[in-house]
């Protein structure tokens, strides 16, 4: 069953593109410039995959909170490159997997991409990979050798490769060795200002009405959450965009008093 | 006998409902409001998994003290879901597995609940399949690695999945990164006033009549455990209902001392 | 051969009640009350998991110094119980097994004890079925969690379990989290007053006549070892049971100087 | 499979010789008399190899921080040797080998040289094939040792061999008491002249222009990049040169700033 | 091979006794009164084991410091009970010997004396058979807690064994938790007084006449090592007998200069 | 190929006997009186074990400097003996082995010996056998023990041994508790002499005329390296023979500049 297991993480191309279209489910929703941006350093990167005949392979990390999007931007930019592979590398279809067929099912998917002129690696959330714990810490230190040596090796001649990593424990990496492995950086912050939420509110149709809309920010706003301006006293406002999601759909549940969950669920984080 | 250990595990549906029967076996006593508030806040997250589309998979966390009621609690929302895969994970059931055979029985399960519409799986004392120690501490890092995949992965298309996981090392869990896993955490207290005790004590008919119960309340009071006003001086009672549960059949044992064996016990615990 | 390994463990009842008597083989020796109401306690707690329904299980913790006689009181309450499945889980049949193999012996003897409605199992050292050493500190991890489970998993519908423990290492169970999973704790002391050696130096007939004992006895009062008024200067006596039958067996082999042997030897325990 | 991947560590000649070219891929730049120098040292190693007698075994040492160039400076040593038996051992074609395929592959390539008079290994990236992270730190303690013993044992009657190992952690080989297995050490410093950068910008034709390119000195040497005179104030300009070479690739995407992205690039590192 | 391991340290009767000689091969020269104390300490733990019915069980630890003569005098102790049953338990005789087969040969050891009425076993140097290092410190566990159940287990009804252990290690005994494992302890002290060096000087004649050897201790005490009195200055005399044998032997090579050599190599173990 | 590995190990006598003329392949040159000293010491410790009795096993340990000539002493000694079996126990041959593979190849060195009336081993660079590492540290503790009885074990009766081992990380040896597995002890120093450089230089012959050699030693003097008298100011000269015939080899490379070439390299070693 190690075969079929790895045969589960090679799956066909049209599989692999709806892997990566299936990560970012609920849409990417434009709440700040900071998404623009992010999505447009994305595209350079893979132009310079394209064309460049000195830097057959990129390397980039997308670092930043639990939750702030990662995996979905990652996935996005891959897609949109159009390359004729394109693969996400997921702990998720990995569970249980040992130390050697993690290594195994990696160096495949890095082989396997060898054979494709123009290919792109999404290789998602590093610390899961690496089977990272911060007591001892614990890490699989062949995963991260493995990585280590993969996230710079060029390709074979005529092929070129972008490699797209995500982590929310962006420090963890230097302590590993791991940063240097990138060519460059990008991080994505969480949502931290009431427009951005105002923004996404309205996208998710949480309230039946604008004016509803309006009156529930103007509650967050009054609890301190107004916190764009950061002036002293209010409550710093940061919430990754898919616990956003999470917290919207539970204050649904209670139509009698969204704004209010919602508000007490914005400032419990502060806690 | 692994496949065996494997079967005993993933059984039919029934004995899945029955094993959430068992560990109720003494009831819910309602001796608090808080049970009633714990209770329905388990209410409303099973009516977000059944009706929200953004949020497939909800994951909760039940802590406290031990020997407080989690487990039972616990399954007794995952009972009241009704919903078809219905289902507790515990490490009563893997005694003598090896890391990698819980980790199996763990994934199966998960597996096992993304072939139903909607489901709820309550991973029982996640110490105990983390097979943690404070000494080290050590702990399999392979089930922790499969957990923190697991409770956060969203189901296959089409499937819901509430997972309501316990443990009384709430903050053991910060440190393996194991909270961050959870949408949402419960905390349910230990028995701590009279009130809750005299409740308590009328349901499992310690006392023959009415008045000798409250002769004892008053002793318990009199031994300075009514500390529902916290003044100084007075110890703070704090028993887990289990607990509780056993040290009234302890006393019941001398039936010409009942209160005075209730009372020393209860004072015990302090020192 | 491991699976004779496990025969070995898993006796016909006759063999395992004979091997309860075999770890009392010198009696039980009444020299101070403590002893009397031990067993005494011992008897209570027999009597809840006969008769309580709700405390199908109920487990106990007997410890004390190296050598008081733990072992020896916790088969006598076993004993005394009569009931039909009675059980000595000691580390002495468990020489050389690998910690597998020591969890399968263990697991076997709960499983066996679940077909009996009444069952008692004393759980012999404890630091010695989890191969403890201070130096580390080391233990075998998968035993302790199976004796975590084990000791507090409540038996099948209908059977019923009183699972007696010793330890003579009471800090390092709390350590290991150990000391939860008992219900309740007696300690068993050391002799430590003239009057209690005086009677077992009776039992023993160590002296031919009862002056050359009372001699004895004030040669030691003289040495300083009077201590159970506990006055400054007086050295405190503090001896195993089964040492102190050691020590005096040794003290016979020069029966020209017993009383001497005697008073060094209790002596050089202090040192 | 363990055997088809020694076949892959071992190639015929034809192949060995393709892989040192291949490191190269971008050429030698000789932006700096070091590069002169650094090239001539190795060729006087070589000579010595080929002609004493006493030294049938010399091993260098070529260190410096990260994407300095060492792999193609050591590949070019190798090369211009035109030794009959040259071979490069790379961690890049050992991903996912256990310790003991690692050992078995290092070991023959040493075997393998010890059957031509004259032999030439490079053995890069001492720390990837040891595994080593400093987190612990963790290394393969069976590679460590074999490169010890390798490095310092002789070859057999009428051998002689040079061997060129390469590392960016020269103090971890201090510690893992690797540094003494070498007769000698070259550093290989980063780039870290604006006069340096010119040479590359001109090699790699950036600007279209010599006047474009000139303008580029001047606002790097205006953003306080030269650093030439080590005036306080200004920042310490210091890039290896792979990553100099990919940083240009990265701005030639832009062509309506390059001279801007490479400036804020250069200047990034220093955060 | 692990079978024939075994059958080589379960040899025949006869070889074991053979074993036990060929310790003591230089004879024991009674250099001192401790020597005799000391043997006949150990005929009463004789006696003892042979008459007592209470303690079919006696173990014993010699320790001392370094070639000191413990496995000497233990084999000399065993052989003088004349026990049907006497065995040598070395670590010279489990060369290579993985954990568990150590732990197999002394399990096997011991079960076999089970057979005989009357038995003794020499435990020879518990650290060897512990492979304990100070770096770490590093030791079998499963040796140690299988030494530590064997050597207090009592035999079966009607057998009686004697242990005798040795160890240079003391100390280390009380961190593992094993000298609470034996009833009593003697201490076998160095050779220390220029007495002591006459008596063996004499015995291995290492001077052809009374007068050179009178000449050679006063040239000992002339150099400061008259160290009986223990006066300031005095070089304190500490040396075990077997280094004092191969010192002696040594300095027998240079006929011309005996008494030179015996002075500067006695000396030298001050330094 | 474990046995393949092994007949490696036992070569035939004439093969061991090459083997130990092979590792002083540049001959040993009297650069310093020490040397003739080591080698008589040498030639004593033969002789006790040719003649004594009472002492069949010796064991000497050399200790140096890397480089300092140590194993060339030591297979120069060994084969003085002309024992009938000689054997050089070297890392060299043991590239690769697991650690039972060293285990079982040293206890056959030692097996095979015994076979012979008089036989001299030399254990070749313990910290290497050992696989030692400063950082952990690490070391196989299988073969610490094997070598910690093997040394000290006393051979089959009518059998003599020499046991010659080398190391030059004597202090480790003490940590270990090695070094008292060894009778006597004997260092190596390192050349330290302007004078010893002289001796050197003219056996090598690496200068053309007697003036040209007296002129470097003027030069080496210049530059403070005359450090016999050990003045304050001089930089103390300190290298390894082995080394030394390295650098000179070195400095021979570049005939117009062959005196500056090694001032430099004997300068370069105090950095
Ligand atoms: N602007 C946005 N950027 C990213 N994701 C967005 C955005 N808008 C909406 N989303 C949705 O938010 C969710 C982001 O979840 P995602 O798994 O990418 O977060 P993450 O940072 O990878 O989380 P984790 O730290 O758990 O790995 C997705 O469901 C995605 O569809
Ligand atoms: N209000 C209540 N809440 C929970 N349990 C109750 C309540 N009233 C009575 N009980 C009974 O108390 C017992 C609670 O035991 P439970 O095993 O759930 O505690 P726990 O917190 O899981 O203990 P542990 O920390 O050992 O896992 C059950 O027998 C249950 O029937
Ligand atoms: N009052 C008593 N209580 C217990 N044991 C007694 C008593 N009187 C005599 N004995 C005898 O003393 C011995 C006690 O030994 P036991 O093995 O029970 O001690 P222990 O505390 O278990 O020792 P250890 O710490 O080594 O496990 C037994 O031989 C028992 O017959
Ligand atoms: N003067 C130079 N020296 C070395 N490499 C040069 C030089 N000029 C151009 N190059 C090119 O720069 C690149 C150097 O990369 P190389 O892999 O050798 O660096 P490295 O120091 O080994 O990196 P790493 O630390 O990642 O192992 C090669 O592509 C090489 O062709
Ligand atoms: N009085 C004595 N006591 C003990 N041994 C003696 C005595 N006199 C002579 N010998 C001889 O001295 C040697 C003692 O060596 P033995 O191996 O017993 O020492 P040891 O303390 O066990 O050494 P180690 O610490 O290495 O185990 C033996 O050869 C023995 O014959
Ligand atoms: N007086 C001498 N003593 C020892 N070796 C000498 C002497 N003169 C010349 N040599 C030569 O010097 C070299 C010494 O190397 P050797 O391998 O013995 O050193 P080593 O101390 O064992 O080194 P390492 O620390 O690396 O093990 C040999 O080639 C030997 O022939
Ligand atoms: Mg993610
Ligand atoms: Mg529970
Ligand atoms: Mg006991
Ligand atoms: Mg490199
Ligand atoms: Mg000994
Ligand atoms: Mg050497």
């Amino acid at each position: 069953d190690f075969l079929n297991a790895l045969d589960e993480v090679q799956p066909a191309f049209g599989a692999a593109k709806e892997e990566l279209e299936q990560v970012v489910e609920n849409g990417i929703i434009h709440y700040s410039s900071v998404i623009d941006e992010l999505l447009r350093s994305g595209k350079l990167f893979v132009d310079q995959v394209r064309t460049s005949t000195r830097t057959p392979l990129v390397s980039i990390l997308l670092h930043g909170p639990p939750s702030s999007g990662k995996t979905a931007l990652a996935a996005t930019i891959a897609q949109a490159s159009q390359f004729p592979f394109m693969k996400l590398l997921s702990p998720d279809s990995m569970v249980g997997f040992s130390e050697s067929q993690k290594v195994a099912a990696i160096s495949k998917t890095f082989a396997d991409s060898y054979k494709s002129p123009l290919s792109v690696i999404v290789v998602d959330s590093l610390e899961r990979l690496l089977d990272f714990t911060p007591i001892g810490p614990r890490f699989s230190n062949a995963v991260l050798q493995t990585l280590l040596v993969l996230c710079s090796r060029r390709p074979p001649k005529g092929r070129r490769l972008l490699v797209i990593a995500t982590s929310s424990l962006r420090p963890v990496l230097t302590d590993l060795g791991l940063s240097e492995a990138f060519d460059s950086e990008l991080r994505v912050p969480p949502v931290s200002s009431l427009r951005a939420i105002d923004v996404v509110l309205r996208e998710l149709e949480l309230f039946p009405t604008d004016d509803e809309r309006r009156r529930a920010i103007a509650m967050l706003q009054q609890a301190g959450l107004g916190g764009e301006e950061d002036e002293a006293g209010s409550a710093r406002l940061s919430i990754g965009i898919k616990k956003l999601l999470s917290t919207i759909e539970m204050a649904r549940q209670e139509p009698e008093a969204v704004a209010e969950r919602l508000t007490s669920a914005l400032m419990g984080l502060g806690m």
